[in-house]
């Protein structure tokens, strides 16, 4: 082994750390904890009967294409169905619009690839994703955080900071907002809003990186168009995935864009996994075909409503009323406020030892603060383990009061 | 649209250009060309009778832990397995030594991000693979190119570069080395030059990097220990696939290293792509826990040698006296090497006049050398195919002489 290990390192990797999110998975890999930790689909949402059926088809007709290399941008099939479907979301786009990643946090990591060199400023929500956080953080971003209210990223404070910014001549390379059941707050972007940012954006000639992984399980209230679909003029990256309208062991996203920034994700691509599993995509661009996909889409939102249902239930039932929590419309996560003078990671002791885990807040917020916050995930428990597990943890968070 | 993409893109991405071999598999798709360009595996190879049933095995016993996310370090089953493999081979490894990445390509782009800072110097073969060279150009790399010879890359070369930083007070971030049936020019590194060169890398300090996907393919003559077992003290990371022994289309690689190493690879990968696809990693295991691996392998090296035989019979029966080419014994590659005059990229719109292509020999040094050669696969097409391809390449050879 080499004596001098640290010297070899880049400056980049010598910041990186393990994700918080992942190591807490690992700790609650223990079944009697109840984790509203992870991100986790629930299993029986996976489509097994009919995926083995595509599977064997796939397998018996073209398992010679599947198992092959193919093409950096991904499947032509997948990629046409895909573009199909959001033209009927107003996404004014043809094939050069949209290329398929290993998941969309191969994009993410792409993103960060192709706009970022070290102590470059990016704008986040205030909280915002971790995955995001840390693949923009590995290639060393400044991260400027924008507070979010109920509409979304706050318009003030992200109109001060890019008026800042551009008095010092300075831009921040991108701002990356979840529109959509934002991760980890569960919050949803008023269209104003997304028209207010909109045009920021183009006053200051900043692209938006709109992270969507969620949007189509919208539980209740009305759908709002994406920021993608409201600009049309290509100032927008929109990221997708199946990971949670489908499986995350597929391992399948896509970016939708302007082509000039597409091939520069191509040709980073080409050199970080070559392209995505044909295998996969062959069979999910099959399972699309056969009109699997939006059938379970709607089995998930009637799946994952009542489990949001039972556990708002529980928190009204349960949480002392100094507890505040959002109540998303869809997605996986709703994010809780404690009073501010409680720790929510001091409190994670605590609640492991009474079988229960969340996502400390701070791990969302790329300033550090926090502190009084978690994440939870109420996709992945069943009903009646969603409401044991807010009982534990108000047990837990009535002894710190 | 942003006003001046060209100021949003890192100086890493203003760089980047897209791969001559990927651009080349597309223009070779048209079936009336016989390619010699890809590294692709003959379809035929591929166990798709064994594959369905093992499929349906996992999708009926373990679906919902095959579509769910996984662990970073990969599927503990798939891992275990191929540690065992590896210790018959003579690799003093336990667990935590080897993790799974998607494919081999991503492991080079993760020691990339790992190591590399903008302007490190990193040591290659002249030539070397084009994938390992664009990962590692990617994060900035300067390349300092040593020539092979016909056992591997040249000590006296690599000695002396590695004197010269030395006294500069400079080390390289590792030294990139194919081993086995190199890509591309077929050849594999002696004992004794191994050894030769774990000596250097002890005395310098520096780290070695072994890609080897072809190890498994050897056809004839005496199998070499690896740089990793012949080392076993950790100063060589070891990269491993089954795109060659296998099928392509499941994007599985691995890394065998130090465990501070790999952490910090972990760390890495968590923030590019969270997982590789549990779903491949699953039934891969269980294909090999079946025995099916070996068995295809030797299926694959008995088609693939007579797939090199043929087409070393047919060079010596159509090719022009001053053409020489190398005579591997294993893997997927020759390399060709022309006159001094000849100018294999000015052949290459000919070549394809007449339906037969090849990789351009400069894609492979990473100082523009190399006009006169070109790579050569001898794995994707029949061996039909394999001659035909041979008379017309000579025919375009002898037309430029």
């Amino acid at each position: 082994m080499v004596k001098d290990l640290e010297s070899l390192l880049s400056v980049n990797s010598r910041g990186m750390k393990k994700s918080q999110i992942r190591e807490l998975l690992k700790l609650t890999a223990d079944p009697s904890i109840i984790s509203f930790a992870g991100g986790l689909p629930a299993a029986d949402t996976f489509p097994v009967e009919e995926l083995t059926q595509i599977i064997n088809d796939v397998m018996s007709k073209e398992a010679h294409l599947a198992l092959q290399y193919g093409a950096t941008e991904g499947d032509t099939l997948l990629r046409t169905l895909l573009v199909e479907r959001y033209r009927k979301q107003g996404f004014n786009i043809s094939l050069e619009n949209l290329i398929i990643t290993t998941a969309s946090q191969q994009a993410l990591d792409l993103v960060g690839k192709i706009f970022i060199d070290r102590d470059d400023k990016i704008i986040v929500g205030l909280p915002s994703y971790l995955g995001g956080l840390s693949a923009f953080a590995n290639y060393g971003a400044e991260m400027i955080g924008i507070p979010l209210d109920e509409e979304g990223m706050d318009y003030t404070k992200l109109k001060h900071a890019l008026e800042d910014l551009n008095s010092k001549g300075e831009k921040p390379k991108f701002i990356y907002i979840i529109p959509d059941f934002q991760n980890p707050s569960g919050i949803t972007m008023s269209e104003k809003r997304r028209l207010d940012i909109l045009e920021l954006a183009k006053k200051y000639d900043v692209l938006i990186i709109e992270d969507s992984p969620y949007r189509e399980l919208r539980f209740e209230g009305t759908e709002v168009q994406t920021l993608y679909a409201l600009d049309n003029t290509e100032q927008v990256l929109t990221l997708g995935t199946f990971s949670k309208i489908f499986a995350p062991g597929f391992r399948i996203g896509w970016v939708i864009g302007n082509k000039e920034i597409l091939d520069k994700i191509v040709m980073a691509k080409q050199a970080t996994d070559l392209c995505t599993p044909p295998f996969t995509q062959r069979i999910v661009a099959r399972y699309i075909e056969k009109g699997y996909l939006d059938k379970n889409i709607e089995k998930i939102k009637i799946m994952y409503r009542e489990k949001r249902d039972v556990m708002l239930k529980a928190f009204e039932e349960y949480m002392p009323p100094q507890i505040k929590w959002t109540c998303p419309e869809g997605g996986l996560f709703l994010f809780l406020t404690l009073p501010d003078h409680l720790d929510t990671s001091e409190l994670f002791i605590e609640a492991i030892k009474e079988k229960v885990a969340y996502v400390v807040g701070t791990a969302f917020y790329c300033d550090g603060e926090g502190k009084n916050t978690m994440r939870i995930n109420f996709s992945y428990s069943s009903k009646k383990m969603n409401v044991e597990g807010v009982k534990r943890l108000a047990d837990v968070i009535k002894k710190y009061l």
